[in-house]
C-alpha cells in the first residue's frame, strides 16, 4: 500500500528526515511518499504558522497528481488541518499527534508530550482534547527548542530528557516526541529514561496501515462530509 | 474608533451584509471598515472552507495597508483563525463564536446556537470549547440552509424559528445567530420566539469596543507571542 | 444610559471607590449610580458573608425608587446574588466575577484570579464555574489580605504582585482583580507583569453598556422567570 | 443526640411535616428539632426565594438560644445556604440535597431528581455539582407543582410518578424525592415505580447521625473556616 | 442488624482489625461479621491483586451459608468488585473507598487520599470516579508502605503525616485512610493535622446502617440486575 | 509474531470464533493463539461476570506454558482486567473495548457502540472513561440479545440496525460491535447504514502488531508495575 506523508512546512530537509522515520516504522509491503508543501511557512511554531500550514497541505494534497494512494499521514505535530484533509480524501488520515496518544493511552495510565516551543502548548492541548484523547494527558511540556534547532543531536537529546522528567513528576508513565522533527529520538531517550516513548510519525503509519488492512475509512455521515462544490481559491491571485 | 471586520469568505455581498450589521451595533465613535479576502472559499462550510479561510483571512490582515486600526472582528460563526490573528496584529481580536457565546451566558442558564449545515455543528462545539465558553452550551442546531441561500429571508425566517424549537427542547433559554449571514434575523425571531438572540457580529463589535475602551489587548505571554520572523509564502508560487 | 451599580457590603467608602471605578469605565453617555445595602456585612468575606449580602442586595434593588435605570452591575468578587437580581428586575444584570472572566477568555488562553482571602477562593471557582467560564481558569491565589486591608495601596501592589507570579505559574496570561476593592489598580500592576490585567468593575460596567446597545435582556424562559407573588419578609421581624 | 433541622421557609406547617419526617427517619437516641425562620419567603421557588431563604436560615441559627445540638439539617432542596452554616455553627451539617444524592450514588449507577417547577431545575444542577456528586445525575425533572401545592397527595403522587418515568428514561435508576414538601412519599412512589426512592430529609438525618457518631465535624482548613468578627446587620434597620 | 464486612485478602489479621474498626463505629443495634476470602492475595496492591480480590469476595459472598445479614461493607480500598456484589447479594453493599469519599465531601470542599503505595493511585482515581465521588478529590498520595507494613504503627503515622501535607497542599480540606488496615489510626492524626480524617470501614458501616434503616436497596434496574443463571465455574478445576 | 487472544468466557466456540476474526485481522507474519480460561463465566454478562472473568483470565495467562508470544489482545468487550494482565505480562496488552474506540476516534467526530443486553451499558461507559477514550462517545446502545443468543446471525443483525439508529441519532457517525461475539458482522452491517462499523478484534490485533512493531511496551513506572511476589491462591482451595 502507499501511504502520503504531508510534512506541515516547506523545509525538505524535514520532509526527507520524516519519510525515513515513517519508513522505518512502515510494514513490508508499503511505500511511503513525502509530500511537502509549495508554501507556507518553513517551520510550523505557533497558531498563524499552524493556519498557513492547514490550508498549504490542503492545497498540496488536492493538486497533487502522482500515483493512487491509500492513506494519509500528516506530520506536524499539534498542528491544523486534519478534519478539512478528511473531508478532502477518500482514504484514511492520520494525524501524528492523535496517533502517538492513542498508541501512549495502551501503555501506561497518564501520557505527557515533549514539545518544542512554549507557544506550542495551546495547540497541542487543544489538538488533543479534540482528538478525543485528551483525558489522560498529564502535562505538555515544552524544551524551548525551535523546529530548526531540532538538528543539533545533542542538545535535543539533553533538553528532552529534562523536560520529560518534568513530565514525569506531572505524573506521565509514557512519553510522545512533541515535534515530527524528533523522529529517530525516541529509542534513545525511552532507554535513558526507563519510559515507553511514542513518536507520532510511527505510530501515524501502523495507525494508517491498520485502518487500511481493516478495510475502514472516514465516516461521510456528519462532521466529514465531501467539500461542497463551489469556487475557491488557494493563495493570493496574480496581480 | 476604527474596528476592522473581516469576512471568513470572498463574497463581497455578504461583507457588505455583514459590515451593515456591525455599524448598526456599533457605538457613536466607532467606524467599521470591512475586509473580504482577495482569496479563500466563497462561502465557509466545513473544515476544508474554514482551514482555507482561516490562511486567507490572515493573509488578508497582513498585508492590509489602509488606516490604522484598533481592534478586529472575525466574521465567520465557528471558523478557524482567531488565536493566529491575535498572534498577528497588535490590537484585540474577537471572534463572532465565542463573542455570541459570552453575552449569551449572561443573559440566561443555557444557550442553543442555530447555524447552516449540519457539517458545521462540529466546528461550532470545538471553537466554543476551546473559547472557554462550551460548558453552558444546550444544543448546536442545524436549519440545513446553506450559507449563500441565507439571502431568501423567509426561508431563512421558518428554518431558524423551526430549529430554534429543538434548541429550547435541549434546554437553551438563549439563541445565538449561527451564521454571519443572519445578521439582522435577531430582532424578528427573538419576538416570535419570546427569547433573547444574540447575533455574533454585533456582539463582537461591542466586545471589541469594550475591550479598547479598557486598555485590555492580548496577552503575549504564552499562547499568543508574536509570530517568529520566518519565511512564510502565502498560496502556491508561480510556476 | 444608567447603570445601578450595587455595592455587596455595607461601607459606603467602598461604594465610592467602585463607583469612581465604574464612572472611569462607562462610556460617554452613561450615567452610574451606586447602591449601599442597608444592611448586611461591611465587608464580604466567607460563605456567611456572601448569603447575607446576597439577600442585602436583593432587598436593597426591591425596594429602590429612584430613576429608572437600564442596567444592574453587581460589585462582589465572588458574591452570591446573580440568578436572584435576574430575576427581581426588567433589565439586564451582570455580575464582576464572570464579567471579568468573560473579558480575559477574549485576551489569553488561561486567566489567574487574584483575590484576598484564601477562605475566598472556593466561592470564585464556584462562580465562575456556574456561569459558564470556568474551563479557562488556571488559578485563584488569594493575597492574603482582608477586603477592608486593601485601601493600603502599597502593601496591596505588593501582595499582588507577588500573587500573580503564582497564577502565571500555574498558566494565566492574563490576570483578573479578585475583588471590587482592588478596582484602580489594574493598569498599574499589568505594567509591572507585562500582562493584561482585567478590572470586574469595568468589564461589567462595559459589558452591560453592550447589552444594552444591543436590545439584549435576561431570559425568562426557565431558570430566571420572574419571582413568584407570595408573603416575603425581608430581615427579622420587630418584636 | 440533638438534631436541629431547618426549613427553608417561613411555612410552620412545612416544618411540621419536615419534622415528622426527620424522626421517622432518626435513630433511636436522637431529638429532632425543628426551626422555623422567622422570615424569609413562605415557600423557597427560585434563586430570589433561595438566596432570601438562605440569610433567613443563617440568622435564625445565629440566633438560637435553645439547647445544644450535634449537628444541622438543612430542610430545603436546592436552597442555598449550607456552606455559610458550615462556617457559622461548631457541628456538622448536611443539606438534604446533597445527602440524597449521596445515598442515590450507593444504590445505581445514575440518579434521578423529581422535583417541584421547572425553574427550580438550575439551582439543584449547580448545587449537586458543587457538593461534587453531580456526575451520576441523569437528569432533574419537574413535576410542574408548586412548593405549597404538595399538600394534595393524590396529585402529587400522580405528577411524580409521570415525571419520574421521564427521570428513567434519561437513565435514572434511583430517585431522589426533589422537595422537602415531598417527604413521606417515597414508599408508595417507590413501590409503584420499582425503583429505590431517596428523601432527602431522611438521607441527611442519618448521615448527621454517623458524621456524630464517627466524631467528624467540618473542616476549618480553607473553605469553611469560622466567619471574621465584624459588623453585620440581619434585615433591615428601623427608620 | 447483621452487617457482613469482607476483607480483600486471605490475611485473617487484617480482618479482624477491620472488625474491631467497624465495630467501633457501629450503632448500638448492629452485629458486625467479618469474612476473610478462602483464597486470592495475602494482601491487594496493584491491579492483578485487585481483579484476583474481586473474584474471590464474590465466591466467599456467594457460598456463605451462616445466619442471614442486612447489609454488606466491602473493606478494599480501592479495589474491584462492588459493582458485582450489588448484583449478587439483596441487600445494600457499600465500598469503603466510596463511603468515605461521601462523608468526606460534607466535611469540606475538597478532600485527600493517603494512601500505601503508589501504584494503587491509578485504581483509587478510578474508583472514585466511577462511584461518582471523584470531582472533590484534590489528590490521591502514596506513604510508600505496603499494605502488610501498616502494622509497625510509629512508621505508619510518620508516613501517614508527611504524605497528608502533601494532599493539603493540593488543596485537601480533609483526608480520607487510603486502605482498610489504617483503621484506628484517624483520631491521632486527625488531631496532628488540625483536619478531618475519615476512616472508609467506620464510614461504610454508618452508611450501610443507614440505607437499611431507611429501607432503600440497590436497585435492580439497568446496571445492578440480578446475575443470570449460567454455568460459571470459581476457580481452576481439579485436574 | 505470536498474539495470544483471551476469550473472556468458558464457551470455546466461542473462542474460535474470535480467532478466527482474529486471523482474518491480522498481517501476513503474525500468529495467532486462542486461549479459553479453565474456569470462570460461560459467557460474561454484568459486573459479577466481568470480575469473575478477569481473575479466570489472569490466571489462564499467569500458567500459560505454551511458547512465547509477543503481545495479548484481550477479547472481552466491556470486561475487566486489562490493567492486571498489563502488570503480569512482559508484552504490550490491547483490550478489545479499547481498540475499537481508538480506531473509531480516527474515522469521525463521535462513535456510538452497540452492545448486547441493557445491563453491559455502565460496564462498556467505564471502561472507555477509564482508558481515556471516552470523550467522543456518543451513544452506547443495547439490542437487548444475550451474548449466547448472537449465534442466529439474522437476528443478530437485524438487532443490530436497530440499535444503530439510535447510536447515529444521538450523533454517532462511526459504530462500534460492543462485543467479541459479534466480529465478522462489520462488513455487512456497514454496508448496509453507509457508516464505518469497527470489530474491537480486528482493531487489537492491528494495534498489538503496531505496538510490537514499533518496539512500544507498557511502561514500568507507576499503575503498571510488576506484581509484587506475595501469596496468592487462584480458586477455591480442596477441601
Amino acid at each position: 500500500m502507499r501511504i502520503i506523508v504531508t510534512n506541515c512546512n516547506t523545509t525538505r530537509e524535514m520532509t526527507e528526515e520524516i519519510v525515513r522515520g515513517a519508513r522505518a516504522a512502515a510494514g513490508p509491503g508499503t511505500t511511503v511518499t513525502g509530500l511537502t508543501p509549495a508554501w507556507g511557512p518553513e517551520s510550523a511554531e505557533g497558531w498563524l504558522d499552524s493556519y498557513l500550514s492547514a490550508a498549504a497541505v490542503l492545497d498540496t494534497l488536492r493538486s497533487y497528481d502522482g500515483p493512487p494512494y491509500d492513506a494519509v499521514v500528516m506530520a506536524g505535530f499539534g498542528e491544523h488541518g486534519r478534519e478539512g484533509v478528511r473531508e478532502l480524501v477518500d482514504v484514511p488520515v492520520v494525524d501524528i499527534t492523535e496517533a502517538a496518544a492513542h498508541l501512549a493511552c495502551l501503555l501506561g495510565r497518564r501520557y505527557g508530550v515533549v514539545t518544542t516551543l512554549d507557544r506550542s502548548r495551546g495547540q497541542i492541548e487543544d489538538s488533543l482534547e479534540t482528538a478525543g484523547v485528551g483525558r489522560n494527558c498529564a502535562a505538555v511540556v515544552a524544551t524551548g527548542l525551535g523546529v530548526l534547532d531540532l538538528d543539533e543531536a545533542e542538545r535535543t537529546r539533553a533538553a528532552f530528557l529534562t523536560a520529560a522528567e518534568r513530565a514525569r513528576e506531572a505524573g506521565a508513565e509514557v512519553l510522545v516526541l512533541g515535534c515530527a522533527g524528533m523522529t529517530g529520538l525516541q529509542q534513545e531517550v525511552s532507554g535513558k529514561l526507563g519510559l515507553p516513548v511514542v513518536d507520532g510519525v510511527g505510530a501515524a503509519v501502523r495507525l494508517a496501515e491498520s485502518l487500511v488492512a481493516l478495510g475502514l475509512n472516514t465516516s461521510r455521515a456528519g462532521g466529514y462530509a465531501r467539500p461542497l462544490p463551489k469556487r475557491r481559491t488557494w493563495g493570493r491571485p496574480l496581480s
